[in-house]
C-alpha cells in the first residue's frame, strides 16, 4: 500500500520533471511571445545570450522569409549550425572578449540603419551581459575590465558594480533601443534573472535605466574610485528613463516554471500551491525550511489540501565546504531527506531548468521518507555528506539523482514537495 | 493612504504577539489541561524545568487542597516564593548539580511511597532533563559528566548522547512513572523541544524509551566508549518501552503557539496559513527565504488569499561570526527586510516566547517595506549588520524591536508574514 503509494508520487514527479522543462524551453517560449505579436514593416532580428541561437531558430521557424536579416551571439559552443538569413556569432562567456566586440558590433550597426518602417525582433537570454558589449568611444574593453577589478576590490555589490559599468557601455542601460529608433523594437526575454528585472536581464539593452546619474557618482564617491575624464563625463550623462519604441514580454523565467510545475500538477490531481519564486538562500538551509514544511503537510496540517503541490522557484547558493561533487537542487533535497524521514506520503525534488546543477551530470536530486534509512543502511550519514559537499555522491547512493541531460534552457530552478 | 495601512498591520502585530504569548503561557496551559482530566484518588504533585514553579502554583489555584504532597524542582532564580504543600527546590541550569540530585531523591521518595489509590500530576517543561536526574546505584553525577564528555569529544550527536544518558538515570526513560506505578501518573507538558518528542522532552522520565539495548550498545561500540563494568550492566538492561499508568497531554508546545498565531490572525480578519512548526535551519536562511514568501504573497500570487497571515513555528540557529549582539528571531527578520523592500502592503515579525531573544532584552524584532531604507539613510547595510551579527543595533536604529520582558513561558519562537 504504502510502497505503490510512492510509486505513484515517483511516477508524477517524472511527469513534472519533463513537461515543466518542456514548457520553459527556449522555442516553447519564443512560440508563445509571438503567437500574441503583431509586426508592422520589416523584420529584423538580433539575439543575444546563451540560448540566443535556439531562441532564433524558433523565430525562424515561426517567421520564415519575414526576417529581413538576423544577427546571433551565444556563448562558445552554443550553436548548433547555420540558420537561413542569419550571422551568428560564438564569444566569450562569462569574460567577454574581441568576438564579444565584433559581433556586437554587426548588431549595432544593423540597427543603426534601421527606419520608422521597420521593427527589431530582440531575443534575450541568460549570459546577454557578457554577450553583448560595446565600450562608448573612447574606451576599450580593457577599461571596463579595470573598473570592474577595482569595484570588486572595494567591496562592492552587484547593484553597483553594474550601474558603473551600464554607463561605460554604448549597448547596455537601453542605449541599443536608442539605436534602434525610429524603429520599434519587440523584446522577448527568457530571463534567469530572479525578480525579472528587466534593467538587470543582460544588463538591460532594451530597457529603462532605474539609476541616475546621481546613483553612479555616490557609487565613484563611496568607494574613491579612480577615473579617466572620458569616465567621468560618460557617468554624468544621464541613460534614458524611458523607451518609447520597446515592447517587451517575458515568455520564460523562474515565474513560468513555477507556475508551470503547478499547472502540470493541477493536471495530474494536485492542489497546487506556490509558495515562492525568488528562493536565493543557502541550499542546505532551504532544504531544512522545506522539510519542515513538507512535515507539517505530511503529519495532516490543516493549513495544507491534500494530494497537493508545494512549489519553491529560484536558484540557491551552495557555499562549498568540502572536496566533494554535487549541486545546489541536489544538496537542497539531500538536507531536506533527514527531516522528512518515515514520512510514507510525500517526497520532495528540486532541478535545475538547464538540466546541469552544479558541475554535474545530473539535474538535481529526489527524496522520500525512505532515503535516510538507505543512506544509513550504507554507512552513510546526510550530514557528514553535506558537510563534505559531496550530494551527489549521496543521492547516487539513494538512488535519487535526476537527470535529464543539458536541456537548452536556463531559468532557474524549482523545488517541489509532493503530498498525497 | 499606504501610512495607514502599515499603521494597522503594525497594530496587528502587536495584538498578535501580546495574546499569543497569553495563550501559551504556563498558567493557560496548565488550566487547560486540568479541565479535561478526572483524578482518581489522592493527588500527589512533581514539576520539573524552568517553568516548574509558575506550572505548581498554577495547579495549586486549580485544585488547591487537593494535592497531598508537591515536589517543584526548577532553576535557579525561577520560583516566586512559597506555593501551600509544596517543597520547592533550586537546581543547577544547564549544569545539573547537588540540588538537583537531592530535589529528585524527594520526587523519588515520594514517589516510592504511592500507592493504588494516588495519582501522580506530573508538570514537565524546559530544562527538566538538567533538573532531575539521579544517576542509577553505583554511579555518581560524575561518571555521567565523564561519559558525556567522550561522546562530545567523539563527535557524537545528540540523539546518541541521549540515549547513553537516559540508560544511566534512575528517572529518566520512563523509569520514573515505574517508581510510581501501581500510582497513576498524569503528565502535562509544555515542551520547548521541536516535534514534541516525549522521550525527549526532559529525557522522557515518563515515556516510553524508543531506543533498544542493541541500539545503545552500537553506539558504545562505534566510539569505543571506554565504560565500567557497572555502566556496561546497565546498557544492556531494557528501558521500558510501554508505560499503562501514564497519561500525557501536550498542552504547550510550538505547535500550540502557531496554531494560536493562527487563530489571533484569523480573529483580526486575516486568512491564516501555518506553514510548519519545526523551522529550524539557520536564522538568516530562514529569514531570506521568508522574505521571498513574502514577496510572493505581496507581489500578488495566487496561491494566498489577502489579508492573511503566514505562519512559521520552530526555532532557527545563528551562528554568531561578529561581535555584535542579536538573537534569531532578530536577525531572521532583518534577514527579510531586504527582500520585501518596498512592499507597503506587509510586514513580517518574529518572537521567541520566553521574551528573551539571545543575549537580549528584546523577544524579537519586526521589519516591513520601509525598513531598509531608513537604515541605508542612517548609513547602514543589512548585510553588514547581518554578518556582525549585530541584529539588536540593526533593529534598534531601524525602530524594529519587540520588548515584552522575560514571559515565563518557553514554547520556541513563531515568525509570522502579516499581509493586507
Amino acid at each position: 500500500m504504502a510502497v505503490s503509494h510512492m510509486d505513484a508520487l515517483h511516477k508524477d514527479a517524472k511527469i513534472i520533471v519533463e513537461r515543466v522543462i518542456e514548457a520553459n524551453m527556449p522555442q516553447a517560449a519564443v512560440k508563445a511571445a509571438l503567437k500574441n505579436h503583431e509586426f508592422s514593416g520589416n523584420i529584423y532580428l538580433a539575439a543575444i545570450g546563451k540560448a540566443a541561437w535556439t531562441m532564433a531558430q524558433s523565430a525562424q521557424a515561426e517567421l520564415g522569409g519575414r526576417i529581413k536579416r538576423g544577427i546571433v551571439i551565444t556563448k562558445y559552443g552554443h550553436a548548433s549550425g547555420e540558420i537561413p538569413g542569419m550571422e551568428i556569432i560564438e564569444a566569450g562567456h562569462p569574460l567577454s572578449d574581441e568576438n564579444t566586440i565584433a559581433g556586437t558590433a554587426k548588431a549595432v550597426e544593423m540597427a543603426q540603419g534601421l527606419g520608422a518602417g521597420d521593427e527589431l525582433l530582440f531575443l534575450i537570454s541568460g549570459g546577454g551581459s557578457a554577450l553583448f558589449e560595446q565600450p562608448l568611444p573612447g574606451l576599450s574593453l580593457a577599461d571596463i575590465v579595470e573598473i570592474n577589478s577595482q569595484l570588486l576590490a572595494c567591496g562592492a555589490d552587484i547593484v553597483e558594480i553594474n550601474m558603473i559599468r551600464k554607463r561605460l557601455s554604448s549597448v547596455k542601460a537601453g542605449k541599443f533601443a536608442q539605436i534602434c529608433a525610429p524603429a520599434k523594437v519587440f523584446t522577448v526575454v527568457l530571463s534567469d534573472v530572479l525578480g525579472d528585472r528587466l534593467d538587470s536581464i543582460a544588463s538591460g539593452p532594451a530597457a529603462p535605466d532605474m539609476a541616475t546619474t546621481e546613483d553612479v557618482l555616490a557609487v565613484v564617491k563611496k568607494y574613491n574610485l579612480i577615473v579617466s575624464d572620458k569616465m567621468r563625463e560618460y557617468f554624468s550623462k544621464e541613460t534614458p528613463k524611458s523607451l518609447d519604441n520597446v515592447k517587451t514580454v517575458i515568455t520564460g523565467s523562474v515565474r513560468t516554471l513555477a507556475e508551470s510545475a503547478a499547472a502540470v500538477a493541477s493536471e495530474l490531481g494536485y492542489a497546487p500551491f506556490v509558495l515562492c519564486s525568488e528562493m536565493n538562500c543557502e541550499a542546505r538551509e532551504a532544504g531544512r525550511l522545506v522539510s519542515s514544511i513538507a512535515k507539517q503537510i505530511g503529519s495532516g496540517g490543516h493549513s495544507f489540501k491534500r494530494p497537493c503541490a508545494v512549489i519553491l522557484g529560484g536558484e540557491t547558493v551552495v557555499n562549498v565546504r568540502g572536496k566533494g561533487k554535487g549541486g545546489r537542487n541536489q544538496e537542497l533535497v539531500l538536507a531536506a531527506a533527514d527531516g522528512i524521514a518515515g514520512l510514507e506520503n510525500l517526497l520532495v525534488f528540486s532541478v535545475g531548468s538547464d538540466g546541469t546543477d552544479g558541475p554535474t551530470d545530473a539535474a538535481g536530486g529526489i527524496v522520500d521518507g525512505s532515503t535516510a534509512a538507505r543512506l544509513r543502511e550504507k554507512g552513510l550519514k546526510i550530514q557528514d555528506i553535506i558537510d563534505a559537499s559531496d550530494s551527489y555522491a549521496g543521492l547516487e547512493a539513494a538512488g535519487g539523482l535526476i537527470k535529464t541531460g543539458p536541456t537548452g534552457t536556463n531559468v532557474n530552478d524549482v523545488s517541489v514537495i509532493l503530498c498525497r
